[in-house]
C-alpha cells in the first residue's frame, strides 16, 4: 500500500531548556507538509498541470476546487469531478499528491500561459507576452456580498472562535487556519493548513463541493492579510476579511477598490478597520 | 517622476477598542507590498521573465540576486549586473518593480520550463514533461558548512538578537525578518520583508553583491521553518537554520538528509533541535 500522509507527523527531537540542566530527548508531533500538484481538465481537452503548492494533506479536493474558484477558472456549469490522478507514470509516493479538477465545461478564462525559456521577444528586455505583473495584480471579479455585516463586537470575537476550532494547531503549534462565519459570528466552515492561502482555498472548496454558497459575511484568517488573501476574499464574494495580524499596503488598496471590509490586528480587546 | 515605493505606507484607519467608548480615527503605518518581477539574462540570450513575487520594496537587487543563487542559477563566473529593467513597454508605475539579473555566463541549469496550456501529452492524464512535483522537491546542491556550530545558549539568544534589528517590524508590526549570524551570535546581515522567503533571499543577495561568502554558521528566521526555507539554507551553504516558530515534516526530512542543523520553537528560554 502506498503511504497516505496524515496531517501530522511524529518524530524524535531534543529539547534544550533553561529549566533543565541537560537536554531532553522526546517525541514531538509536527505539521505535515507535502506537495500537491493540481491538474485541470475540461471536455475535449487533455489535463494540464497548472500549479503545485506545499500543503498539509487532508481536504485535498477542497483545496483544488477552492483554488480553481479563486483563480476564476470555474465555468457557470461548475465542477464535474475532483479526484486523485491515476497517472501510471507517477512515482508511488506521490499517489496522493496529484489531484485532477475536471470542469463541466471550458473555463471562462484559460490558465495563464506561464513564461518559459526561449520565448521570442521584441521589447527592450527581449520579453514577450502579457506582463506577468499585470496578471499578478489582477482584480478578481466576484459577486458582491449583499447580506448583513458583523458588528465590531462580533469582529473582535472571531479570532477566538476560530482558535477553538484549530485542532491541528493544538497538536503542533505551527499551522494556519481560515474560517467562514456568518454576521452573528457562527462558524460555517474552518480549515487548517501549513500554508495560509491553502487554508482559504480549502474553506471555499468545502462550500463548493457541498454545493453551498461560498461567499459569507466574514472570512477570518489566523495570520496577516496580504494582497492574495484579499483577492481570494473578493473572488469568493465574501463581505469582510478579518485578520489576526497586520495588513499590507496592496491588500488595503485592493479591499478599498473592491468594496471589501478589511480588519487587521484583531483580538478580544480591539480591531483596526483598514477598509 | 514615477513613484518609487518605500518600505512602509501611511494611511487613515479606524480603531475599535474595548478601552474606549467610541471608535477612534488615526493615522497608521503599514508594510508596503508590491510585486517584483525578476528577469534573467546571460551572454547571447535575450532576457527571460522567470518569476514574480510580492515583496516589500527595498534591497530589490539583493532579493533578485539571492533568489537566483537559491534557485541554482548562478554560474561559476557569477553575476554581471543587476538593474531595474528599462523596458519602454513597462507601465510607469511598475518602473521599480522589474529587475533584470544579468549572469556573466550561461547558468549551470536552465530556468525550468514551466507548464503552459496546450502542452502535448502522452501519459494517462495527458500531461507531458518533467514532473512538477519532482522539481519542487529537488534537493539543492550547496557547499557544506565546515566552520564552527553555535552552542544551544547562542541559539536561544538569536531570535532576540534578530528582533533588535527589525526596524520595519517596529514601525508596522507585520513583517518577517531573516539574518545571517556567526557561531558566536554576531549579526552579519539582517533583512526584512513581507514575505519570509524574500527576507532569506535578501540576506543571501546582500552577501553576494558585496562579493562576500554567503554561507554562514546560522540563518535565523522570524517565523516557521518550511521546506523551501531549508532548501535555501542548504543552497547557500549555511550550517544551521534557527526558526522562532514550528518546522514542518518535509523541512525536517530535508534538513536531516542534507546535514543541516535545524532548530524550531526558539526563544530565550528554550529551543528544540529537529535535525
Amino acid at each position: 500500500m502506498p503511504r497516505r500522509p496524515g496531517p501530522t507527523t511524529r518524530l524524535s527531537v531534543t529539547e534544550h531548556s533553561t529549566r533543565r540542566d541537560a537536554p531532553r530527548s522526546r517525541e514531538d508531533r509536527i505539521i505535515t507538509e507535502e506537495p500537491l500538484e493540481i491538474r485541470l481538465r475540461w471536455p475535449g481537452e487533455d489535463a494540464t498541470r497548472v500549479w503545485t503548492t506545499m500543503r498539509t494533506p487532508g481536504h485535498d479536493f477542497e483545496l483544488a476546487a477552492g483554488w480553481a474558484l479563486h483563480e476564476g477558472w470555474l465555468p457557470r456549469e461548475g465542477l464535474d469531478t475532483v479526484a486523485y490522478c491515476t497517472d501510471a507514470a507517477l512515482p508511488r509516493e506521490q499517489e496522493f499528491n496529484v489531484v485532477t479538477v475536471s470542469l463541466a465545461a471550458a473555463p471562462p478564462r484559460l490558465p495563464s500561459p506561464l513564461p518559459h525559456h526561449h520565448s521570442s521577444g521584441s521589447s527592450a528586455c527581449g520579453v514577450c507576452g502579457q506582463s506577468k505583473i499585470e496578471q499578478v495584480l489582477e482584480v478578481p471579479r466576484g459577486p458582491r456580498w449583499a447580506g448583513p455585516q458583523p458588528t465590531e463586537d462580533v469582529v473582535r470575537s472571531l479570532p477566538g472562535r476560530l482558535r477553538t476550532r484549530q485542532r491541528l494547531f493544538d497538536r503542533t503549534g505551527g499551522v494556519h487556519a481560515a474560517g467562514l462565519f456568518t454576521a452573528d459570528g457562527t462558524a460555517v466552515v474552518v480549515r487548517e493548513d501549513v500554508g495560509r492561502h491553502n487554508a482559504v482555498d480549502k474553506v471555499a472548496g468545502a462550500r463548493l463541493l457541498a454545493a453551498d454558497p461560498v461567499g459569507q459575511a466574514v472570512l477570518v484568517v489566523s495570520g496577516r492579510a496580504g494582497f492574495e488573501l484579499v483577492q481570494k476574499a473578493v473572488a469568493q464574494g465574501t463581505g469582510a476579511l478579518v485578520a489576526v495580524g497586520a495588513p499590507t499596503s496592496l491588500a488595503v488598496d485592493l479591499a478599498r477598490r473592491s468594496g471589501l471590509t478589511l480588519y487587521g490586528f484583531t483580538g478580544d480587546d480591539r480591531t483596526v478597520r483598514y477598509a
